[in-house]
């Protein structure tokens, strides 16, 4: 299959600028909903230092993995996907947490 | 500071209890609204091929971060980790066209 740079007829752009319109809004979303789940996270790493347990809780991440991938199966998502995501944020969590911690 | 796995208090535990439910309840929106990304992004890829374009846009994908980095500021979430994300999600997205090119 071979790629031009050439511009599209107006339908095609038309069509693509809708579904970006779509991605945008979804992102919008997400990247609010990612901010309100970092403000929860910090005061879990503030708890959690106030109570002098452990940061990471392994049967914890073990029970939200399990519960995205059903949910992944249910909305049509690969699993994996869904897992690969919650490591991505788990890991932000940890560096975040981490100045956190250094800040104190 | 030392951590210990002692079992914590009660009220401590429930004001756990609560934070996790409000993160699980977030994680399963944002499941769900990439869910719906994916679906989209499944149509570009299509569109795409259908039209010859090139499969990456590396405009549309600075515009993206722009935005993001300023969506971020304003919802005070570390711009950084939003351009991160993007990354993330673009990589899946390469990932997922892959295979839907590799369907056909």
């Amino acid at each position: 299959m071979s790629h031009t740079n050439k511009p599209i007829g107006e339908e095609a752009q038309s069509k693509l600028d809708e579904y970006r319109k779509s991605i945008d809004n979804i992102d919008a979303a997400v990247i609010n909903m990612l901010a309100e789940r970092f403000k929860i996270t910090q005061k879990v790493g503030a708890h959690k230092a106030k109570h002098k347990l452990e940061p990471a809780d392994k049967k914890r991440e073990s029970e939200q993995i399990s519960r995205l991938r059903k949910l992944s199966e249910d909305a049509q998502l690969d699993p994996n996907f869904s897992e690969k995501f919650l490591d991505f944020i788990i890991e932000e969590v940890i560096h975040h947490h981490k100045g956190f911690l250094d800040s104190e």
